[in-house]
């Protein structure tokens, strides 16, 4: 691939101011931050006076094998009880022919013109839809052919003990190199928070896999939760690996258990991933960031039978956590914007990840005046990398040459 | 300006399901929906084939004069408490010379390349800024030329009673012209609810003036000004030209009295204005709707002193606060599309609005499946007219000829 050179660029570390550096890509990789281009003079240069260069963004939760995206409208169905919101997504899928290569392939799509990099998603096996789903991400995300990459989480939608055959049909997703394990309120919907974790502990642990456990149950129920799911984490030396989603318990209990709680999670290592969709509890970001707790971000559904909200883009992502964190000051609102670039690498485990030589240059151009301006103005991704290569321009993908 | 005719779009009424139907615009107001073109052979035709038509969008709640917007990147310098918040936007306008017509102007236009035709802005009005952002933003207005319809707040944002020579400037302003007395927190703020009120209901039957007061205080406290408005707003007969800005008592009772105190927003005719800002309480449109009481929407502060969120794009601010109210089904988005729009006109006191034979030709046409798709998706205003006069084209304001 040779040599590129980012130049004039804005580079945004993390709790930093931005500081103007050239970026120079070899191979796939960055090689060097702040090099000029006489180091490098058969590089091919890209100019980008003064716009703002973000690592690629990370959408650390959303389900693509349920998308209806770039399809016609679907109005939503469902009425408001849980229940009922699963039963039509149950007996709808089939209806519409989810999960579809092609509404999966149009949603990667849009996510990489986005900016995205990394994709954890969130895929339903169950013995209805066997593993499809898995198998239809797989095939959406081979078509991407590298502009993404996708991890997905084999998960138990429709319960673990409650659905006989799911716990089988997990192990063989594993089996077959799904990277994670899902799960869904032990306690709320499987109704037994023990058997349903240590089911999926167990599995987690024979299959080398991680964990990403779909937390919605909550007050002090969820809380309990939390601290089984940190309880097995540390007996299983599974710190790093292990993620609760939602957790909406976390903002729903008092003042004191709540900081308690955190500061477990930091300590056990286990991430919290959240959307902050519709009016659902938000984490406190900026308490458990200073905690050293993992905060990382992303859709959940995306234009599907559960809703028909959501645009693929991570920076509006970002907007909606910063904003229900009524985050005003640009070092707040950048810390939603690191959910949703390094707490979602973190959360991934992603070993070099950011704008430093030796990680993969997965890198945003956009034109802001700060980081935080480019979480609240959400502008056009002008210029968007993957392992080097333009893979989007001027917010539109960039087609196969 | 002889006559127009839009031909082919699919016009929304509120409830309705969309119908295919050209409209009519004659000398700027709107002589059928409808219509062949057959019955005015001399009309201009704009084809707008399977395009949605929408309604002048109503910016029911901004404060025009304290904005930055188009201005360079100024990063949030104030704590979160609200005192220190009002202090930082006390000493810094000065500084960054607020309220500035340019950055009025740069907003107003946003404004109307995003399909706002009407706009209610509080104006803050104290004796250290005086009455210097009514004109400002008269000035500003007057710039827009017809473009948007600009309706002011004399706001007493630092108090009323603790503030002394206030009142004597909300008078004044009143006397000047402005249209509606604002109010703040008569409890919180200015410690004399009755006094508050008192004061600014006997201004506004003096001038004949509407009113419109920002209620932030919550639980129990705020529902009783609740009851003070309403009380006041039938013992003067000024049903319909009351407004209660965020209101966030209402959410936060319990729903026995929220119930109740619905009931009688409505009976008194009473308007509730919302901006689902960052994380505060919204108030429940579905409720408020089913029973009768009018709702409307707004920014709040858009680039300002007060935060760096929002955009002056109505259909976003729909989309806020569908999103909060966890509106899925389209009749309920719609519920939200309407209180920008319908909502907010009823809240001005608009005589002739929508889309019907009469009403000023103030229309929106964008691409979207359904009228909920144009509040999920935020598509491009295609087309933006004012007084039947094309004032926006493809996202861009339509330069004077
Ligand atoms: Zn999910
Ligand atoms: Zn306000």
């Amino acid at each position: 691939m040779g040599e590129t050179l980012l130049c004039g660029g804005l580079v945004w570390q993390p709790g930093l101011d931005v500081e103007s550096a050239d970026i120079l890509i070899r191979d796939g990789v960055i090689a060097a931050v702040g090099a000029g281009t006489d180091d490098s003079p058969d590089a091919a240069v890209i100019d980008i006076p003064g716009r703002l260069v973000l690592p690629g963004l990370v959408e650390a939760h959303c389900h693509l094998d349920k998308t209806l995206y770039g399809g016609p409208w679907v109005p939503h169905s469902a009425g408001e009880p849980l229940a009922e919101r699963i039963a039509n997504d149950r007996n709808r899928r089939g209806e519409l022919g989810i999960p579809d290569v092609d509404r999966i392939t149009a949603l990667l799509e849009r996510m990489v013109a986005a900016g995205t990099s990394y994709v954890r998603s969130h895929t339903d096996v169950d013995p209805e839809v066997g593993l499809r789903g898995v198998e239809a991400v797989r095939a959406a995300a081979a078509r991407l052919d590298g502009r993404v990459t996708v991890e997905q989480v084999a998960f138990p939608q429709h319960g673990v003990l409650v659905n006989p055959g799911t716990a089988e049909l997990l192990e063989e997703a594993l089996k077959g190199g799904v990277e994670t394990i899902g799960g869904i309120d032990p306690a709320g919907f499987d109704r037994d928070p023990v058997g349903q974790l240590d089911l999926i502990f167990g599995l987690a642990e024979r299959y080398g896999a991680g964990i990403d456990i779909h937390l919605h149950d909550g007050g002090t129920l969820g809380a309990f939760e939390f601290e089984l799911i940190i309880e097995r984490t540390e007996a299983a030396g599974l710190g790093g690996r292990v993620a609760i989603s939602h957790g909406y318990a976390l903002p729903q209990i008092d003042a004191a258990p709540r900081e308690r709680l955190i500061e477990r999670l930091a300590a056990a290592g286990v991430s919290l991933v959240t959307g902050a969709v519709y009016d659902f509890p938000v984490p406190p970001v900026k308490k458990l960031r200073a905690a050293g707790a993992n905060v990382a971000c992303g859709h959940d559904g995306i234009r599907d039978l559960w809703g028909p909200f959501g645009s693929g883009d991570m920076l509006e992502r970002a907007m909606h956590l910063a904003y229900r964190n009524t985050f005003r000051r640009d070092d707040d609102i950048e810390l939603a914007l690191e959910a949703a670039t390094h707490g979602g690498a973190r959360l991934l485990g992603l070993g070099a990840y950011g704008i430093v030589p030796g990680a993969p240059a997965d890198l945003v151009v956009v034109q802001a005046e700060t980081p935080a301006a480019a979480v609240v103005t959400r502008p056009v991704r002008d210029l968007v990398l993957k392992n080097g290569r333009v893979v989007a321009r001027d917010g539109e993908l960039v087609p196969a040459s």
